[in-house]
């Protein structure tokens, strides 16, 4: 058998023109005050989303997020074929409780904030391999879920390092089939990269080098170079993990400029907004490409786009216990 | 495009040929005292695998399985274009620090107890699809790192109710790829099933509607019937799960009988080994697949074998919230 979808290295192309259908965006009130307020479908001013707690309000919002994508796609639930979904609770229940009445056959994915990355991989998988006509990818974070799970109570005020980063409050969807006008063209899969960082308050620092790696090895596999792309675009390095990944570059030759962006820095205003090194979480890199990128590339203002989510794979037990911070990225390649 | 590899409703059928090449599997003391303690490659007695925390050994363990898949399918990990795997620890941080140091581009993901037909689903389909020449699923859980993550610490000694399950200390990891004997011929994935229990002790009643659902579908899709299975293998039903189970479908007319058994019922003795409804967590049916499903096709002992795992995709915060169970199966068949 011929493996005729793989370029190599850890790079698949797809030659069945997989596609972007419609997307779905949902954010939260501090999103909407922020640089791209006015690119998402919908801005929640209520945190809890008419829910009693943070995790039910987490789960709304996918819920929400995916039928905003049904909706504006033209499609009904029983038109898709898989739902693909992840998102950063314990045992990743927002996708699960989210998902739970749409009746759609699911797979659960944990990418951390990669997740979105890791579900468009699979879509197109699923569209370009024969096995599915439309598959829906999902991927989800929430402030208030993510601080209570991750660091402190809301109420106890906890103060943040300047290189910490600001979970997000937002859910992307993205409806894969054929027919769009938006092609997936590759993805490149990340493998785990962990340089020893141990301060789960710089997830920049530890996620850059696996953004690092993965470009280097989409660039490798495709034979293309960055001025090949309009835009690459990291999920949520933030404004330090965005400078530590240039600086990485730049020492082993590749020129990238003002061509490359992070969904963390994008998403608020760090001056304004109190937000540190920027946005994260699986919502970030999520909300801007459904809400921001997408629409530019449906426009052809932006032609060819590389999209690659960082994720950092630790828990506050791995934490507490001492261990570093391994990290992913996964590499999309769409193009007009 | 037709989607030539959907046979309709959940259910895909892999045209070219995908195939198990071998499969390693670690157990724990227990395990290996249960009436299928002969079957697994390594039983470790050290609950600890030489780790100083819970969580350390499961990756440990994870680690150990893959190396052992590796060795004992003569491959390296440089042959290896994915692995696809998942856990029980929050963040799935079992597997992440458990791939961490192989340098393979690593998928994540989360499906509880079915992890392991999600990552042979997912693994098939890379393989038949062209993506990948070769690729790892693994799933695994450790009784102490689950008990302490779920319900109380094991110094606390909690009473479990009599339909509590037991959770599996073990690893299962499986090479895919074309060329071997044991041929993964469809896949028919969950959709979430909650029939409104609430009771996180009794896993078994939450996920029997899902193991029916999917063994529906998959007669439906496929054209078959449950006398074409020399074997239907239920992930972690328990005793409990499987005479809800075999009572519903014998109400809608299924007959179901000896050829109908569950990984959780064969894995401990529960007579003598104090585990009531029987075993659970991923591990539970990646081992047994492993350790003693996979030697009988190879052997030509078995012919057929439709493997359904289950999973109940709740968090110990959402039981605490008082959410009810969402529950869901995916099913593998394999034929020699």
């Amino acid at each position: 058998m011929n493996y005729t979808k793989r370029l190599g290295g850890q790079t698949v192309e797809f030659t069945q023109k997989p596609t972007i259908l419609g997307c779905g965006v949902v954010v939260g009130k501090k999103e909407g005050e922020g640089p791209l307020g006015n690119d998402f479908d919908t801005v929640e001013n209520d945190p809890l989303f008419g829910q009693e707690t943070w995790e039910k309000a987490e789960s709304a919002m996918v819920n929400k997020a995916i039928t905003s994508c049904l909706s504006k796609s033209g499609l009904s639930a029983e038109d898709v074929n898989y739902i693909v979904a992840g998102d950063l609770l314990n045992q990743c229940t927002a996708s699960s409780f989210g998902v739970r009445e749409l009746g759609v056959p699911f797979l659960g994915i944990y990418g951390a904030c990669s997740t979105m990355a890791e579900g468009l991989t699979l879509a197109a998988m699923l569209v370009d391999g024969g096995y599915a006509g439309k598959v829906i990818a999902a991927a989800g974070s929430h402030f208030c879920s993510a601080e209570k799970q991750y660091r402190f109570p809301l109420e106890y005020g906890g103060q943040r390092p300047p290189g910490a980063q600001w979970t997000v409050t937002g859910c992307g969807a993205i409806a894969v089939g054929t027919g769009g006008t938006v092609q997936i063209t590759h993805a490149t899969t990340g493998r785990i990269e962990d340089m020893g960082i141990k301060d789960a308050n710089n997830m920049g620092a530890a996620m850059a080098p696996a953004f690092v790696s993965t470009l280097k090895a989409h660039l490798q596999d495709t034979g293309r170079t960055i001025s090949d792309y309009d835009l690459i675009l990291s999920g949520d390095l933030g404004s330090v993990g965005h400078t530590i990944a240039s600086e990485l570059l730049d020492k082993e030759g590749y020129a990238i400029g003002a061509n490359y962006k992070d969904c963390g820095m994008m998403i608020f205003d760090s001056q304004t907004q109190d937000t540190h090194s920027g946005g994260s979480g699986c919502g970030c890199g999520a909300s801007v490409l459904c809400g921001h990128i997408l629409p530019q590339l449906e426009s052809k203002t932006l032609r060819r786009v590389l999209f690659i989510a960082t994720g950092a794979l630790l828990s506050p037990t791995t934490t507490l216990q001492g261990e570093s911070i391994p990290a992913i990225a996964h590499a999309i390649a769409l193009t007009v």
